[in-house]
């Protein structure tokens, strides 16, 4: 059983709507330091067997909008 | 700037209902490979200056409820 983490992020070039929201709130809170904010989703699967190419269809299939989302993953153990 | 990506994961024991969903809908498609799915949000910040001390701060105050969730964080560069 092999555990793979899959992280979708909007592409860079799309604003993030709730990631600037968030941003101004940490700013509003005194957390100047803070520029940007994006946020993405983070799926953590249980697999059998982690096959490279059955994960990517997966992401692209169902887990991340491949129109509007970056995937990434890493098989961990 | 350093980029500071943190991590926030319902707690082990509640259930995941959002990723349970899509743990049937990937066996559905045909993928009986999978077995559990959890579902997380990947917050990616750039920051002026990462003190461990107030990113720890902004996780408890506005990035994650500590009541149903877990945070990790990691400072890239």
């Amino acid at each position: 059983m092999a555990t793979v983490r899959i992280f979708v992020t909007l592409k860079p070039s799309l604003l993030d709507s709730a990631g600037r929201t968030v941003a101004g709130s940490l700013q509003k809170l005194g957390y100047n330091e803070v520029d940007e904010v994006r946020i993405g989703k983070m799926i953590e699967m249980k697999v059998e067997d982690a096959s490279e190419q059955r994960i990517k269809e997966m992401c692209d299939k169902l887990l991340a909008n491949p129109v509007i989302e970056d995937y990434r993953y890493e098989v961990v153990a």
